[in-house]
């Protein structure tokens, strides 16, 4: 395409949608810079007004990508399996894609919306019980419909958008003390996906803005 | 297709994920069977056993369809998309069907999750201020991107998943009491989406479920 100058990732180390998008170019062997945007310094600087015209929720990530700019992390990578070649990010069959699109969205809806960090910060002094509480919800759903549709991944044998949403919430789940080990498909699923080059690369402990202290 | 019985729809009338696949199910006009879960009487018919085994999120919807059943309205919408004939519900440019994808993620990830039932179950007192503004905050950020994207609907001139998601969730936030006329682009896409027989037909206030005195 003649429009495919290098794209651009506003996010931040630890932002699991942002890890999303990091594997998803990984994935697909994609080069991009990317623009921290750091969610604590100066008070948020996802709420500048500047940051504001790239993703007006105020949120990461937000990507420049062939003249358009994209929010929401799905949306993202849906877009760049469909322009990008290289591995499919959803499988072929409409049954399967469904079950990968099923499994994202239980995580990208029904967990990670209620433990970000804007959420958390208009909860309070609960801030831990509640997200340790949403989490381990979504994964006593998330374990028996992966019990179903795994196979090495979490749809059959090929790595999925699915795949890409369950390891950025399990390294969450961690954050806020979820017991990952009584969920055996999600321990089993996590393992084998952080062994992989595109999930290692992308990892928030090896990132341009990852702190000197929180390194690997 | 051979497997194609008619597929069942596990709904409650006033859900606005289970309205938005009574939409996608209007505009393909495929036939379907609904069965009611009510999410009020007997403390929640979600929360039963039987139905865990439909959706382990214990929410609505649930679609049996093709011999699979699938939860995540997205999931089911894309799924009926991509396997039946009529309307495309995702525009042909990959560009514009990102923007589709960002509009309905946007509402489907960003507003709906938390202001659904079980979560202001669990804010408790403040539930009605807490509902009141997540969706605002939404709507704030969609109102630029919808003056950007809008046509005669959401993205352009065709009818799209973003659509499907604007309308159920412009009903939510009336009934929490949110000004829509602040957002001048969602009213009036709002109101030229409500005209169209397939929203009419879905809406929460003439499905089998809806009680006599809800009844348009």
């Amino acid at each position: 395409m003649a429009n495919q100058t290098k794209p651009v990732l506003h996010g931040y180390f630890r932002s699991s949608c942002s890890w999303r998008v990091r594997i998803a170019f990984a994935l697909k062997g994609v080069e991009y810079d990317q623009v921290p945007i750091n969610l604590i310094r100066d008070g948020g600087q996802q709420l500048t007004q500047e940051y504001k015209t790239l993703n007006p929720m105020q949120q990461v990530p937000a990507v420049e990508i062939d003249g358009i700019t994209l929010s929401q992390s799905l949306a993202v990578i849906q877009y760049i399996n469909e322009t990008r070649p290289g591995p499919r990010l959803l499988p072929a069959d409409p049954k399967k894609r469904a079950q990968v699109r099923m499994i994202s969205d239980l995580i990208a809806s029904g967990i990670q919306p209620l433990q970000n960090l804007y959420v958390i910060q208009k909860v309070g002094a609960e801030k831990m019980q509640w997200s340790h509480h949403f989490i381990d919800r979504g994964f006593q759903a998330l374990e028996p419909i992966l019990k179903q549709t795994a196979g090495k991944y979490c749809v059959g044998d090929e790595i999925s958008m699915a795949d890409i949403c369950l390891v950025p919430q399990v390294y969450n789940a961690e954050r806020f003390k979820v017991d990952v080990g009584q969920y055996p498909t999600i321990k089993r699923l996590n393992q084998a996906l952080l062994e992989i080059e595109a999930f290692k690369v992308s990892h928030p402990s090896c990132q341009p803005d990852t702190p000197d202290d929180l390194r690997a």
